[in-house]
């Protein structure tokens, strides 16, 4: 059958329209020479970032792959450091551009334009996208066209947890990176030295633009690429189970049931490429907003429609078709629903606004409480997608409704790293002190980027949660194990225990953020006080300096969260045996889906009320509302840019180290 | 066997000692007229609230019994209108007594000192406490006695479900009542107005008193009422698994198992008792903290003891003790790192301190923090707690393990009533212009109260944890479902919801509350408006008028909140049957309990960092860290007094609703 071919050619023609994006906006103009000083320096510091965060992550990954070597699996160890090297790639491809792709957006606004700027910062964040997708889909598409179909089910769970250990660090340094430059940057800069907000004198504002582009693009990138990946390695995993329930049904073969995923992926990339490249600007009075979201529909409807063709001649059925259906508008709707909860455009942020006019205690009293309500809908999106999905096609569905969901990575991440390029070109259009007309079009741009950043949250906590839940299944399939019964004792304080792990782990977080900032302003202040030609204006800061200290100490910060995501499952699986271990994965699973919902809304919100405050409403900026409002906005940013994201990936990285660890536990040490 | 009656002689005891101490209360002084009118006014609104609460009840209560003698079982009906109306005598008497005793503990502070005072106070909340334990096990002894084994296994579940609906309107209710009195009494009186704090001119500042007694007295011991007839009644429901798994080491009946948990009820009980009269005031320099702890753990002591006796007498084995054992410990336990978290001693909330002194929004990471962490090991104790027990006595172990802890629920209750009995005292030393030294000895008591308060709240959520842990288990062997199978993705479905509910509950209380002060507010500015008197100190304000304001007010938001509790059960049991259902409940409990925990700690972290930037730490009073400091307090309120402490309810709520209405439950409508 060649339809094996169809996955890995559809990776490389992915990957081929990446390449010609990233030339394409290499080609663009990159503006005067101050402009380019400026973005040089980002981009400097952007590659710093990668360079230590790569060395510290070579030894992680090392002793990981001794271990996994010596008491797993020899080829799943050797999978665990591909899957680990093309998230490697895809973030270093994804963000190389993105920070070439800054300045040219701001060139393009500048010399032609509205439509020009944002077909030029589409097209650098859709090189990341094409990059998750693209390298995803070829690792997988690969390993199965290499090995035999018993040792792709038995070791593409490695792949995955190379991913997921990426994902780890990208996320959550990135995260922590992202605040601690943010707050050092504002703290001894505007707050000290008295200087306006993005001023190059100041080193830690390189860091600060380095932050958008560590956390939006590459730590966002690494948390889908592993969803991407997580999510058809479960339905691989779970080929065998699916296939003995089609026997009734006159059925496919498990290597049918395998291919599958890959081949709807593939599906799903073609999709991608023809919306991106559908995407190119429009006329002078068009919508940004609208086009994105066009995009994003047209490669839903492609998918829609050749699920349904593909379900039915692959597996025979068009029942598989409801499954990959189901996640992939969940998928779409859940996005939109936290576009609610977070725009100015709604009531909910209104209302934040409205309670600040009382003071700050009543600010973030109101956001909780949004961030807390707007749990709701998406619970019941989600619930209602695995209902649809098993009742058409068992846990095999499950899995495929978060294959179908994130078949579209591909623009939906192309979409959210275009965020960051438009608010980076937004920052060198002031530093560079460009005419207003040109600020005009970058704000605009910036904005739907900021709507487009709330929804890629939500969709990245949703799909988090869908591809742990199948993975999750998929664990229970390879420890053996027929049922997990809650009225067992052990799988109750399972359950206890993975509930609290995501709050444990979003205090840490937090808490990281406030203790990396605090290094930053140090070294601000250092910078400052050793050469006195900084402020003048007639000596560099060390930006790099700057950028390692950031780098140095969101990565040691992240260490213990870290060690906590992967020692615990071991430790209690070990233990207190794998039934235990699955109350932990579900009881984290659940609780931390509401916390990163909360948190991320919550922080969105407060974020878009204070801009609402700012447009002059309650008061407008400097009034007494807006200083309750800024209250709101520093408390959302590390719950939003940190402690909510990173939980996506404890929950992943629990399961998937479960999967792959699950050989090594008996029936518990402490079975009872 | 006449151990039947054991457990009624013991709470008619308890009952009576509680009716001495009530005299002796009534009997010592009230001071002069100054201080007699100001407890009046209070007294009076504390009353002005129980009849309107009674009269709203009633419909409820009402509606309920007829769905219940129509739909369920004519018994469980009756049984449910004596849970409600048990559970409205201890709250009626509790909250009197303590009503007469704030204003006799200022006096005692003014006559005899210290100790005096002390043991008014203490004195005043143990009615409370044997009221409580008393009454409940009363009612669960006298129905045990009247009815044959199988009715009371099959019904007893409704005098739970109605001490239950109480509890909502106790708990939840006064959660909002207090926390609105207390913002809108500070908002026109101190801010507008500009009289100082506790100022008689205020008509909503007895409100504000009358909310310490209506949530801090009468809610809590609702909540506790609660658990504790809640987890008897689990007991009981599970003997017969307990008599069966019991039958091949030679075991014991089912009655003997049923008869268990009210022996060792009633131990706890004469236990309490003892400790609650060893409390004399002790020396001139006798520490308030010591003599409450050292009750605490005598009773503690009691039990342990005889729970071993008991355990090998009735029911041949030891090992049942440890399973009481590890409960009561665990109860114990908790309160004490509950205090780690909460009190200016330990080095959490020194650090919220300090962290305001960078302002508002670092104030309330810091706090989150903090309350996020205190989980950690509240959870591993609750986790030991359950593997102890079970591995000792199955599942019945676990329910033993409920009423282990809240057997010395006379001790806790009564150390835990103190407290808004001490704060209330300091108050009326204030408002009647008393010599300082009079303020010193009731602030003092008041600051010993605060730690009590916080300790109570943990253990509270732990023993509604236990307890509806024990209820679900219940649940199970109610709806005669063999395993709840986490596999199974209606099961995981039912987690998802269940998780996400205590985040939707707590968000309504919290906007609830806001919503409430608003009305107080407007109401307060009408009464300064209408009649110049009132200010200018020639006419009294019209208390009750505020209080039902408030009152209603509190009862209509408590609605939509409680309604959920209620039917949400119902519901999801009907149309998706009885193992989605299985999965609400314990996903509720899970994320419920991380959030319970979170709430009351940061909430009582921020207030005791409040204090202390009060007493002169980084800047004191008045500067910009106390404002940052102040900030915290605000948000603390709601979460520690309001929505913290009703998710117990919520919890235990929707899971004696399941097992009250599982009659209801078919294989569920739309079953896969």
């Amino acid at each position: 059958m060649g339809l094996k071919f169809v996955a890995v050619i559809s990776a490389a023609i992915a990957l081929c329209v990446a390449f010609y994006l990233a030339s394409w906006v290499k080609r663009c103009d990159a503006g005067n020479d101050r402009m380019k000083e400026i973005s040089g320096h980002i981009r400097e510091g952007a590659f710093a970032f990668l360079k230590s965060e790569y060395k510290f992550m070579v030894i992680v990954v090392a002793i990981v792959f001794v271990l996994l070597f010596l008491a797993v699996d020899k080829i799943t160890a050797v999978l665990y450091l591909f899957g680990a090297l093309f998230s490697v790639l895809a973030g270093f491809f994804g963000m190389s551009v993105a920070t070439l792709g800054n300045v040219r957006t701001t060139n393009a606004a500048r010399e032609s334009g509205m439509p020009r700027a944002l077909k030029v910062a589409f097209r650098s964040g859709a090189v990341m996208g094409l990059c998750v997708a693209g390298l995803g889909l070829l690792g997988l598409s690969v390993i199965f066209v290499v090995f035999d179909l018993a040792t792709v089910v038995q070791c593409v769970t490695g792949f995955g947890f190379g991913a997921s250990s990426m994902a780890l660090f990208g996320r959550v340094g990135g995260g922590i990176y992202t605040k601690a430059a943010d707050v050092g940057a504002d703290l001894v800069g505007k707050v000290e030295a008295g200087i306006p907000e993005d001023d190059p004198r100041n080193p830690a504002v390189i860091a600060d633009n380095v932050g958008d582009n560590v956390g939006d693009v590459a730590g966002m990138g690494s948390d889908l690429f592993e969803s991407y990946v997580g999510s058809i390695v479960s339905a691989i995993t779970l080929s065998a189970v699916a296939a003995k329930e089609a026997e009734v049904a006159g059925g496919f073969t498990q290597y049918t049931a395998a291919l599958f995923p890959l081949v709807l992926a593939a599906l799903g990339l073609i999709a991608s490429v023809i919306a991106i490249l559908m995407v190119r600007g429009g006329g002078k009075d068009s919508n940004p907003a609208k086009q994105l979201d066009m995009a994003t529909y047209i490669s839903g409807v492609i998918v829609i429609v050749g699920s349904v063709l593909l379900s039915k001649k692959m597996l025979g059925s068009y029942d598989y078709a409801w499954a990959i259906i189901a996640g992939l508008i969940v998928g779409i709707l859940i996005g939109k629903i936290t576009e609610i909860y977070t725009s100015a455009d709604y009531k909910y942020v209104k209302k934040i606004a409205e309670e600040s006019q009382t003071g700050g205690a009543t600010t973030i009293i109101s956001g909780l409480g949004v961030g807390m309500l707007s749990t709701l809908w998406p619970i019941i999106c989600i619930g209602v997608g695995i209902f649809i999905s098993y009742k058409f096609a068992g846990v095999y569905g499950i899995a495929l409704s978060a294959v179908g969901m994130l078949s579209i990575t591909g623009i939906t991440v192309a979409v959210d790293a275009y965020g960051p390029v438009a608010d980076n070109a937004g920052g060198i259009a002031e530093m560079s002190e460009l005419p207003e007309e040109v600020r005009d079009i970058t704000d605009k741009l910036d904005s739907v980027g900021n709507t487009t950043a709330a929804i890629g949250k939500g969709f990245a906590i949703c799909s988090a949660a869908l591809t742990a839940l199948a993975l999750f299944v998929s664990y229970a399939e390879v420890v053996k194990i027929d049922s997990i019964d809650l009225l067992h004792p052990i799988v109750v304080i399972g359950l206890f225990v993975g509930a609290m792990l995501p709050f444990i782990f979003s205090a840490l977080t937090m808490n990281s953020v406030g203790k990396a900032a605090n290094e930053m302003v140090k070294e601000v202040r250092r910078q400052f006080h050793e050469d006195a030609g900084i402020l003048a204006g007639t000596s560099d800061p060390d930006y790099t300096r700057c950028v390692n200290i950031s780098t140095t100490s969101a990565l040691r910060e992240m260490v213990i969260p870290g060690l906590m995501a992967i020692i615990v499952p071991v430790v209690v699986g070990v233990v207190l045996g794998p039934e235990c271990l699955a109350g932990v994965l579900a009881g984290a699973l659940v609780s931390g889906v509401m916390l990163a919902i909360m948190m991320a809304n919550a922080g969105g919100a407060w974020d878009n009320a204070k801009k609402y405050v700012e447009e002059g409403n309650f008061g407008g900026k400097g009034s007494e509302t807006h200083k309750a409002a800024v209250i709101g906005d520093t408390v959302g940013d590390p719950f939003k840019d940190t402690s909510g994201p990173s939980i996506n990936i404890l929950i992943k990285l629990m399961t998937i180290v479960s999967v792959v660890c699950a050989p090594l536990f008996g029936a518990g040490l402490l079975r009872f």
